[in-house]
């Protein structure tokens, strides 16, 4: 099943459903008003949905309209827990290779987590809007989950069966203001503005083998101005699947239904699977560029630039619809 | 005025308006069923609230009730930023005094800040449960603001205006997590549990003269298994007050209509104002002898423990109500 929230001018958006091949949606707010409410009461509603998504993908639903992303707001435009993890450790390898430091063992055992700002999530098309590009505009192209309830104490096992929907996610960092932020201590707070996520998400089932071990084993396409910059899979590479993040999380607070958990931006070692995987956030290419040269030569982003952010099937079609963003100066 | 946010078995309970005595209450819900959607349309609903609040105070309410903090929950039981400052540089200076370290100056010129766990806040009668006391357990006695929307780049002085409501505190944080946490440069993620809040949430105007700069210029009574630990005042020591907490967080995005920011355990130099302030959470207490004998002599939070934090006005009347708690083991 696919869904995704709908601009009316309310805070929360509508819910909607939309079918599979992207072309079509139908208002779901006879079932439920919103994406909140429906994983408020996930095994009550979903049923619902899904057979109003049966008769969408059927062509028999009764008030269909064509699909356009341009109207969607991120899935949860307001969430009360935005999370994310960064799961691939080659992007954290790339980082400390770049100032010649050795990988702390721990880093293995425990994924680096930091809680995010939730409050404001943009929408697929929204601009990136930001202040000064001397921050250090970094996208960050990865995926995200949103989860039913969950326990404190819960296992990886527990987390599994408690994944409600995926997303793509452009978790976007601002690089220069992330390092002094992280070194004192308090954790990411103004390096992390608001992430943007695909106009839809979808339940695991819609990506049938390529959803296995809590992972989703597809490249992820990114391209930066209307140039490829990577297409990593975003299977390979990441230590921690997305149920241990979860765990990660739980051990000392529970999840509400509606939490939605990032694995960070998707990082795959070069030859990984027969090709240059590029990459999906530009630090990445910064640090590859300073290991070898002693010095970055790939700019960050400048007003104006684009990022587009999709996942394809095994087909070529795509699954979440695209992330494609402008970045705009605050205020201009 | 003041609000809180009743039991009724639902997610995000319902609005009812208390008495200033904290005697009577009435549901709010004829106006708006939740302080949320109190708080996302502030302008309309405030002054319909206010209206009911002067017909309670004045004993004309037509379905007035007893008011009860046990039936309270979290005045937003799932907010969707709920981020924390360290607005009491002395609690830093105590950490960095107790191994022997000097503050760095920047702690001087901008607040360390955090993403918090907003899912699952709790009620001001709850009981803390936690898995391990192994973990530390700490109180954290303070307060938060609750805030209107707020514009990426908003300044302190546009900041203030935007403060709706005020509550108490008890941000609970797990020591013996936080300081690996924060070593390893994510941001505090398990070692910050679920938070609590007083069961009453109140306009700045309730607070008088005591609300002035930014800052509530009160003492904070804390008492642990009905001893008093401390009475700092919240104002004496705050090195950054709430405006400024809160355009530090809007350097780089809006906030939403319902976002709560707190400050951070209140800490006072000892004889500010004449009095011995003691301690409103346990790790000040432990620096403090660790300082002076080389180790800590107060252990932290024990299963079975309880902990009230309350704050009065200067005629000895509660402000906030109380947040009185018991620690209990998870799964007992």
């Amino acid at each position: 099943m696919k869904l995704a929230t709908i601009k009316d001018g309310s805070r929360d958006g509508q819910l909607a459903v939309v079918s599979r091949d992207l072309k079509s949606a139908h208002m779901a707010d006879a079932i439920a008003p919103t994406l909140q409410a429906a994983l408020d009461d996930w095994t009550f509603i979903a049923p619902q949905l899904d057979a109003l998504y049966g008769q969408l993908n059927a062509g028999q639903a009764r008030r269909a309209f064509d699909f356009d992303p341009a109207r969607c707001m991120a899935p949860l435009p307001r969430a009360h827990a935005w999370a994310s993890g960064a799961a691939y450790l080659n992007h954290i390898e790339l980082e400390h290779r770049s100032r010649g430091a050795a990988l702390p063992a721990w880093l293995r055992d425990e994924p680096l987590m930091h809680g995010g700002a939730g409050a404001d999530l943009l929408g697929a098309l929204d601009d990136i809007v930001l202040a000064h590009e001397e921050w250090g505009i970094d996208f960050g192209a990865g995926l995200a989950v949103f989860t039913d309830d969950l326990p404190m104490g819960a296992t990886p096992d527990e987390a599994h069966g408690r994944i409600r929907l995926l997303a793509l996610v452009n978790d976007i960092s601002l690089r220069n203001l992330m390092a002094d932020e992280l070194a004192r201590g308090g954790g990411p707070v103004q390096s992390k503005p608001a992430a943007a996520f695909s106009p839809v998400v979808l339940t695991p089932d819609e990506l049938g083998e390529a959803w296995r071990g809590g992972k989703v084993e597809l490249p992820l396409r990114v391209t930066w101005n209307g140039h490829l910059a990577g297409q990593p899979n975003a299977g390979a590479g990441m230590a921690f699947n997305f149920p241990q993040l979860l765990a990660h999380l739980c051990k000392s607070r529970a999840l509400r239904a509606g939490a939605i958990v990032g694995a960070g931006p998707v990082s795959n070692q070069d030859n990984v699977r027969g090709a240059a995987p590029g990459h999906a956030c530009i630090a990445d290419q910064r640090w590859r560029e300073t290991a070898a040269n002693g010095a970055p030569d790939t700019p960050f982003m400048r007003f104006g630039d684009t990022i587009r952010i999709e996942m394809l099937d095994e087909r070529g079609k795509s699954l979440f619809g695209a992330i494609e963003q402008t970045l705009r100066k605050l205020g201009q």
